[in-house]
């Protein structure tokens, strides 16, 4: 007799439980291998130390609060996220010094902003006489404090001020203010962390810290001293640490280090490893040397390139991820090589972290192969 | 004196209420202009049923129950969904006929798609045996129905099988099953819908669909009848409706019309218009011509090109949304033309609407430039 009509419907298990190894985990899935996590903290908070620069980590490539206690316990001050509301589950965590390195528009935001601030120590960037209007007006209502960071551009052409004068009117637009505290300036060129030659990316790194020493300089001589000069990513960190001229640094990839990043020359300074992969399953194997993973644009950001495949801990040398589609990846195999087989699993090493984390809602934690725990992405399409 | 700290930390609010203004919303925000969704909706179910096709709209492009629901109410038979996981939140919330139009390998997933056909019509698609005996194994446990449908390769060198002989070897493996019921042939070229021209498109669908038909016959030849023959995307539909190979059609971003489908040269029968939009705000106006939104790959796919900028309602002759980085999008003006004012909302039509969905958990439905109502992205990340 058939068993009777279940009354509740299923509900989705989780895609991996404690204690199972790589083969039993759902996909696609978002793996972290922690021994290469760990090692890429470590590397990171030793080269900001040994350098006594004070380590901000990025949280817009990770939105993982589990990870934010992790870079905490290991020294950072604090983290930086990219817009308000990616703040609140980190707070939510524990978190309490958190920087916005980002402007934000508008009244609702800067109430969201202010009220955060009465539970921690925020901190947010202007550009414009505007947005200090908003953060005035917003802090005054609730009685909480803020400390401003004037961002300044130093050549990506991005968000900013380009002169000194520009950073001085901002200044007077803070003075009246006394809940807004000046927390000095921020500098970050986008454009210099992919520069794929060493040397090269050298240069711009000088280029844009030159930028950067230029107006702290400018400032120094109209009698403004800069706080804290705050910028810099995980393909510059390493030029950032050396020039003299942050005090603060806000590296986020460094801790995934994706297929992009791994594109770049390293130096021997700071070696980090790929510790961010996507598990997939070849659920169709056709003729003409393809097969087709369940992974593709729903799984992984393909806006900084195709992610790399990776089979028995180790870069295929043979198997090419090809396309994608919404729901699936077509992998080729070069001439004359096998093709895994139907169910087989494959590991891929996303193009671009940051817009890969924001599609998943968790990450299975793995060390040597077997599942540690599950990790919420909890600050996942948190874009307001 | 100050207000007390508060205990409780704030949560963040939704994007937008019933009754406001487009100005009102907190951006960024994806947006469905209710008249033109519904003209959407009403053309192509008008041409479906003209045709006398059976239209089961794929639930991928939106992966939002109450668009489904506007689907089956108009005539819809029911709903494509690409993975099983997928199908969850449709069927919680009352769609009952659901068709996977997509191969599942193993037996986890396989469980999971036996549960959910307890509570509703299901149907999957298989392109090997060993898929057919982890679905034969898991309906049996549960005492469950599946109809399986068998996937042929019309030319797009993706999933499916490429000759009769193939497709008898399936219909053999389902034989010993009487729980598989074999539900007809599914046929999809994904290549086809995106041809730019109309006429070469046409073309390309014909071919498509030669196939098709060729496949039939074989197989009527060898005494097996096809009791549904399904596939057709938003780019080929009036030329597949007008086939007669299909007996049932599955467009999913017709709803939308993504900015890449409204590159292809559109034809008499079937007129579609943009009903999705991306909300941004100005963040930063620079100098050189340019200003900053506040949406960029965390809000809207690239994969299919840059979003189209909309003012006023309509396209914008000045704007060019040029660049995206994670939480920022890059306009430029036309030499001599005007940036809009810090603060100022602007529209942003995508380029791919499937994988754009997938990154928000609401859409504000619209009507008349008023808000009407938020829609929960319920399949959002449903990607197993």
């Amino acid at each position: 007799m058939p068993p009777p009509l279940p009354t509740l419907l299923p509900t989705l298990p989780p895609a991996a439980h404690a204690g199972d190894t790589l083969a039993a985990i759902d996909t696609p899935a978002l793996l972290l291998d922690l021994d290469a996590f760990e090692r890429n903290l470590d590397a990171m908070q030793a080269a900001a130390s040994a350098a006594g620069v004070a380590l901000r980590p990025h949280a817009k490539a990770h939105k993982t609060p589990a990870i934010a206690l992790a870079q905490l316990q290991r020294g950072a001050v604090g983290i930086c996220c990219q817009k308000v509301s990616e703040a609140l589950p980190f707070l939510q965590a524990g978190v309490a010094d958190i920087h916005i390195s980002n402007q934000t528009v508008g009244l609702p935001k800067a109430m969201l902003l202010a009220q955060l601030s009465l539970h921690g120590r925020f901190s947010v960037c202007v550009d414009a006489v505007q947005q200090v209007a908003d953060l005035a007006a917003a802090t005054a209502a609730l009685a909480s404090r803020l400390a401003v960071f004037i961002e300044i551009d130093i050549g990506q052409g991005r968000c900013g001020v380009a002169d000194a004068p520009a950073v001085l009117r901002l200044l007077d637009a803070l003075a009246p203010h006394p809940q807004l505290r000046f927390g000095g300036l921020q500098a970050y060129q986008g454009g210099v962390q992919h520069v794929r030659g060493h040397a090269q990316r050298r240069d711009a790194a000088a280029r844009a810290a030159e930028r950067t020493a230029a107006m702290v300089a400018a400032l120094a001589a109209a009698g403004v001293a800069c706080p804290v000069v705050t910028g810099g990513g995980s393909g510059s960190v390493e030029f950032d640490l050396a020039s003299g001229v942050y005090t603060e640094l806000q590296p986020g990839s460094y801790v995934f280090m994706d297929a992009d990043y791994g594109r770049n020359e390293a130096g021997a300074a700071l070696r980090l490893d790929h510790s961010l992969f996507v598990a997939s399953t070849v659920m169709s194997v056709g003729g003409g040397g393809r097969c087709i993973l369940d992974a593709g644009l729903k799984s992984l950001a393909v806006d900084s390139g195709l992610p790399l495949v990776w089979q028995a801990g180790a870069p295929s040398s043979t198997l090419t991820y090809a396309a994608a589609n919404d729901e699936h990846g077509i992998v080729r195999a070069a001439d004359g090589a096998g093709l895994p087989a139907l169910g087989s699993q494959l590991l891929l090493v996303p193009g671009h972290c940051d817009p890969t984390l924001n599609l998943h809602d968790a990450l299975v934690a793995v060390r040597g192969g077997v599942v540690q725990d599950l990790w919420p992405v909890a600050a996942r399409g948190l874009s307001r």
